[in-house]
């Protein structure tokens, strides 16, 4: 990858207005897949307040020279997401020339209205078919607040911890968008004081801030993929919240890990920002060690400065209409292991990757008081509940709670590079509870 | 489910040959799904020798009046496994129609060669694409004999195991048919008396004789399958074996699970033996203690008695003719968790199953010598190796080594019911080492 392109240019403008302090501005272009008016799910990129319908982009005949037709006209990402870097390079290119003031005139001087829709207007949807999900564990402050938790009487960073990223695989068939409900899980939970487990709601529902990347053509079995390599494979990264019942967890998690504590749901934020419009804000990360062992090693920058925040919204305070309140702010930069060596450690076995899977970072948790990413680190484990307007408090998720995640890059002399948000309101369960 | 049925009678002949003690006899009729002759991959059906061909069976419109021929001229069996229990009994008894003496004549009267494909001649593919790839524990033996090992200083038997089936996901984009190589993984290992781990291939290479079954229709995001239910989302069971690099996995596990020591290959045998046809073996389950919570709870029998050996041969054995030896034989019928509970808990906090989902067992063992389900069993850690014709021994598979497992229900008054096989050469890592 080069840095900086003529895409990530901050003097770029485009002939779309796009209002100061967008998440969207031509830099960044994101990838989503939208449904409107009743028509089938097409891809989409995100400008502004608008969302480039890229089927109509295709059957214009706008991208004929630089991209097939077909990778732009299908519901999911997932073959344009096999189709690898200097496809998405040469479509970037195009996108950015078509949106530009001074640049391809041709989408300009056309009827606007049969390529453009309103965001507002646009349902979002999980933009590719994810084959395998995995789920790391890459920040050591999070690491250390849960190993304390969950694990009062031993070390709080195993031994491993320093050596790999420590990661299990997720349940991809309950990754839901930006806006999904999340109902309140039941399961087995058993407190500590009981001498055995019963089988209810979670009472113990919360959050976790995530950063996922999406993966492109992927390696064969048996095949590596090197550190060197994995620019090649990395078509961009969406915000994730791992929704996590942490009393189902506590009960069920050894010794083979988290699973029915975390499968009702994930939910991802609906565009993928690519690594080229993170560019700008790709920096070293923090110093490893001891050495990571020489598959994990690269000379290149690994780490992008992405701020990150999580809202709440009680059910009384939205009938009352007061606005989501911040309860953490925090960083992705930080994080020990990056996305580099996460997908070289998850292929070192010769594991395959596909287009379209999805790899978390983990919770991302600063060392600093109101940065942590998830109730269990900023309440510690409950016992100092979080103060909200209203006199309200929260350990814990309460039915009808809803939660919003907001990423976003700034930096002097680049323009801002968005995620959107991903947000999710939590239901109470149906039927036996 | 109802039982004994037209279709599994053991007095039930087809008249295509088949050969006494063969594991496909006209109640078996397992599917799958083959190529030969370089067409596209088609679902068959194997009968004694033969695999019946349903892409010219549903060309032939002699499915007609009881199936979607769509459902039969897939490349996959997922739209078949999503139609539901229903549609599977009446394309079951079609099928059993068309292949008996006394039945329909239509497929006897007709070219067989267009129809029948010699097994010999057809390369096996998995038949679905697995969404989400689940692997229990539900072994009690298995679980005691690991914790004895991986945690000596602890209670061999955590305390969730008896009150819930363990399980963790697995990567479904390794999972691999019959017949495929499985290249020696590399990965980072720390002796016990090292200071620091190393990279380098496993040296601690091993298998897990398993069980797994596939899903039907599946259910909806937040809606619970219950025990009642699960006889409509399951469609039927493979051999699986779980291939497992244990020293990896010794390092890497905690506290997430099992990760990158499992996730290089699963190989599943490439016929799916349906419930219909397993139901003459079905039975009740060992008591389990305490009693399960109402959600694990069942009034039907969900056990089955199913054979499993474990056969190996060595690169030196193969040269010199020796046919492979048995180095376990066990029963699927004393697992301690049932498929139905195992899909019951899966599902109970709402998390979707798709068509095609594999879910396996976990390693199966018995308590006897030589009816554990891997090495590291079999040989207490390597501690005791296996004694192989012309003097070689095993603690761990070594490359150029051949695992087999066959599974098999026999009892009398019923006939043979056999789920073929699973195979797997290990290879030598390429590349770095």
């Amino acid at each position: 990858m080069t840095a900086p392109s003529d895409t990530t240019d901050a003097r770029l403008e485009s002939w779309l207005p796009v209002a100061a302090g967008s998440d969207f501005p031509i830099q960044n272009l994101p990838f989503g897949v939208f449904t409107s008016e009743g028509r089938l799910p097409r891809i989409g990129v995100a400008i502004g307040e608008s969302v480039l319908d890229c089927f109509e982009l295709a059957e214009a005949g706008f991208v004929d020279d630089c991209c097939e037709p077909e990778l732009l006209q299908a519901p999911l990402l997932n073959p344009l997401l096999a189709a690898g870097r200097e496809q998405w390079t040469a479509l970037r290119e195009r996108l950015s020339s078509l949106l530009r003031a001074d640049g391809d005139r041709r989408l300009r001087d056309a009827n606007p209205s049969r390529f453009l829709v309103a965001r507002a207007d646009a349902t979002m949807h999980v933009p590719m078919e994810v084959g395998d999900y995995v789920d790391f564990y890459s920040s050591i402050e999070h690491a250390t607040n849960l190993g304390r938790i969950f694990r009062p009487d031993a070390d709080a960073l195993l031994p491993n911890w320093r050596w790999l990223p420590v990661g299990y695989h997720g349940r991809s068939s309950t990754i839901v968008v930006d806006g999904t409900p999340v109902r309140r899980p039941c399961g087995q939970r058993k407190l500590p004081t009981a001498p055995n487990p019963e089988f209810g709601t979670s009472r113990r529902l919360d959050i976790e801030l995530e950063m996922g990347f999406v993966t492109g053509p992927g390696n064969r079995l048996g095949e590596p993929i090197a550190m060197a390599d994995a620019s090649e494979h990395i078509f961009g990264l969406v915000l994730v919240n791992d929704w996590s019942a942490r009393d189902i967890q506590a009960w069920e998690y050894q010794p083979l890990g988290p699973f029915l504590g975390k499968s009702f749901a994930t939910s991802i934020s609906p565009w993928i920002v690519t690594l080229e419009a993170l560019e700008p804000f790709r920096i070293e990360g923090p110093l490893q060690e001891p050495q990571p062992l020489e598959y994990l090693r690269s000379g290149d920058p690994w780490a992008y400065a992405i701020t990150l925040e999580v809202r709440l919204q009680t059910a009384r305070m939205r009938g009352s209409g007061t606005a989501p309140v911040r309860i953490s702010q925090t960083t992705f930069r930080d994080m020990y292991w990056n996305v580099a060596q996460q997908l070289a450690h998850a292929t070192a076995n010769g594991a395959v990757t596909r287009p379209g899977d999805l790899f978390a970072s983990g919770t991302i948790s600063g060392s600093a008081p109101g940065t942590q990413g998830s109730l269990i680190e900023l309440t510690w484990n409950g016992e100092h509940p979080l103060q909200l307007p209203e006199g309200e408090t929260r350990g814990f998720l309460e039915d009808g709670d809803e939660i919003t995640l907001l990423g976003w890059c700034e930096r002097p002399g680049a323009r801002r590079i968005g995620f959107g948000s991903v947000r999710g309101r939590i239901e109470a369960p149906q039927g036996r509870v």
